[in-house]
């Protein structure tokens, strides 16, 4: 018998499939790395499904990769040959949501979006919005520690996570955290493995905080600049002044251009940069006005403010283009660097001077706010991996963010991209006792090899 | 030469303490733990010092007891005999203060009210305030993740931190985490170190996070229940609403009697429970007043509201009595429980409950809206250590937190006096990868022995 026959026996019918093409659309991400060839897919539906395929691959030795929605930017969920992939997306339970503690309790397949949803029927919200939360799920955004536009203002998936039950590598169930908004019992597993990437073990259920929804729909303000720098300047005043933005992204003029160029906005010569913030307290309007004087003291050409919802919708609606607009023009490498606030023009300036120098095309949205960048590398369609001047602008943004003492990845992980750049910001020590920390947890290493660490 | 004679060479002068009576008072935190007898200690001026005294400590296998100001209250910096007590009380120096970035940069000695006074020159704060604010150090609230008042808005020390540097047990070099507000470069190794007691490595600098300090000074209101059952209604009236107060603590019978004796502050027979609020909203006088209406709504019998700043300070101020009127009363074993909101009251009765049945005189306040109480067991001060009913009573204390889905410690720690029902909480798994964890940053178990996990 081979050993994947054993697990096929062991687990509930129908849960592994071993169809090649059907194997293959579980073994990417939203990446261009292309995956190899698994063993199989376990379709997980429980936790006794996980842990049996966990027990299988521990004693067979087979390398696992536990995936939500693949919808990841960093190849975490990438597989390769002769793994078993671990899909969590059929474990998509509400377990409970109190309203009265502001917690649910939720499987891991459970998609971002549904979860807000459910939230807000009692007055209730979950904070993190990666761009993918429609087809996102909770899990994928532990494993990575996603974040998303509203982190400006509720912080990253880290800061909504109490406790997590989870798996590990020979099957033994760990439980972290707890119910409670406070808590200090021990060290802080549940930090752990948020963002490990699922090398340390299969998160099965996770309790989350929500919070309060906003009382009012937001108030949006949208400001054009002639000059990234003018556009960082006020992103530093409206934090200084204490505005709170619940939203605060910046579109270069690669971005603007892109989208101009299918949508026709209405783009000016003159416009190098845009700024779309949000508030959403109770006086989200004065609030957004404030925002706009604040742009225009920082020498905004024009700035629009909402004054219904759905005006407020539409303004916000040239940043959801921005992915779109770059797609259409080629292949995309997606980057992710970090950089203190004050930094942000100085690394939109460095990434527009690494673009001229190596002849890429480079377009840029920021969740300003957080000083977090997306510099998406755009290249031929046609190829298969990202050219050579693709990797040495790429590796002059890593260097540059660096050296303003930002990091290489806000929110969206190490996965398998960013390996080659960590050693440059983490340093050897930091190394040695990650993969001593991954050795306590997974001793055979079979949890989702050569990612994350 | 004796191994301490070797540490007294390597060190600049004047750096080790021998003699046995400043050794005791170094040995000591704010319960009332006996400390062993220590070998000596190290008053540490900068991170060299560090480094020699751990690479000593290494070299001849003897404990390291780190410590800050002392104000611990889990005995985790009680240092036992033959160890070396590692001071950082004497690293002083705020590094860094940007207000652009809303981020300092502290050496771990740093007095927490002093970091929050030099972030207000800037129109910021340095948010976690725990109770001993004044005389701890950011060091020690980093070490048991400190929690406070503020925290029920703003979070405990956890959420305050972005980056550590940490010296080894081999006295090699560690950087965690980043200056920026989002990363996900590896694993959370700052959130590792955070709470760990200092049984992982010394923190020798921190980089923490900043926030604009309110605007207008807070507005308080008082408010006096009949029973702790409303006042528990009204604390998850107020936070369904979403009146985000920045602080909300509960006073209980015992407590207020006791402070009554004291000041006289003219408690009626009638009143069971007392919640102290405070608003540092921009509409802090509006959210005042809702919280007032929303007290009388759940019962209360009386409900005053500040309309001066003295006013709002004289309302905490019973608050701030409530320890010290404890401590007249006899020798205190102060808990830290921590329950899901909505059930305070059924912990507060149930704490009522337990005095009763053990005949021991328990004292509550609580940060309420957080489910965060410290029962306070007294006791007669000529005993060294807590009557077995007060054990019993805390263990019944403790039994009834974790059934109704609660935590052993909500911001004190573990320590010496939570080790032995760790157990009950975080069960064998949990234990098993923390002792692993453990062996991977400090295998010959010289760092703090016996504490946190």
């Amino acid at each position: 018998m081979r050993p994947i026959d054993a697990l096929v026996n062991s687990l509930p019918e129908a849960r592994v499939v071993t169809d090649p093409d059907v194997i293959d659309s579980y073994a990417r991400d939203r990446t261009f790395v292309a995956p190899g060839k698994p063993l199989g897919v376990v379709l997980a539906a429980s936790r006794d499904d996980v842990v049996t395929t966990l027990k299988w691959a521990t004693e067979h030795r087979v390398p696992v990769v536990p995936r939500g929605a693949g919808t990841g930017l960093a190849g975490a969920a990438v597989a390769g040959d002769g793994v078993i992939v671990l899909s969590l997306a059929r474990m998509t339970a509400i377990k409970e949501l109190s309203p009265a503690d502001e917690i649910a309790v939720v499987e891991p397949g459970v998609i971002t979006a549904d979860l807000d949803r459910a939230a807000r029927e009692h007055g209730l919200m979950y904070a993190p919005d990666p761009s993918s939360y429609e087809i996102s799920t909770i899990g994928g955004n532990l494993a990575t520690n996603a974040g998303g536009l509203r982190c400006v203002k509720y912080g990253v998936t880290r800061d909504s996570t109490l406790g997590l039950e989870v798996v590990l590598a020979d099957g033994r169930i760990l439980n972290t955290g707890r119910r409670t908004m406070k808590g200090v019992t021990g060290y802080d597993l549940t930090g752990l493995f948020v963002g490990s990437e699922g090398t340390l073990g299969v998160i099965t259920s996770a309790t989350v905080r929500l919070r309060r929804a906003p009382a009012v729909p937001p108030a949006t303000f949208a400001a054009e600049f002639g000059s990234p720098r003018d556009a960082g300047a006020a992103v530093s005043a409206i934090m200084a002044a204490g505005c709170q933005p619940s939203l605060m992204e910046l579109l270069d003029r690669t971005t603007l251009k892109a989208i101009d160029d299918w949508r026709n906005i209405g783009l000016e010569d003159a416009t190098q940069a845009m700024l779309i913030g949000q508030s959403d307290a109770a006086d989200g309007q004065a609030m957004a006005e404030r925002m706009q004087r604040i742009c225009l003291d920082n020498g905004a050409s024009f700035v629009a403010v909402s004054s219904t919802p759905e005006e407020a919708e539409e303004l916000i609606g040239v940043r959801r283009l921005a992915y779109g607009a770059k797609e259409r023009m080629g292949a995309c490498l997606v980057e992710d660097v970090c950089v203190p606030r004050s930094k942000l023009a100085e690394m939109i300036i460095a990434i527009e001077e690494a673009a001229a120098r190596h002849g890429v095309l480079i377009a840029t949205a920021a969740h300003a706010g957080d000083g977090n960048l997306h510099p998406v590398f755009i290249f031929d369609h046609g190829t298969l991996e990202p050219p050579a001047e693709v990797w040495a602008a790429a590796d002059e943004v890593f260097t540059t963010a660096l050296r303003l003492g930002g990091t290489l990845t806000g929110e969206h992980g190490v996965g398998l991209l960013k390996r080659r750049w960590l050693a440059m910001e983490a340093g050897p020590v930091a190394a040695e006792v990650q993969n001593g920390i991954k050795a306590v947890f997974d001793p055979l290493g079979i949890l989702n090899p050569g990612k994350a660490i």
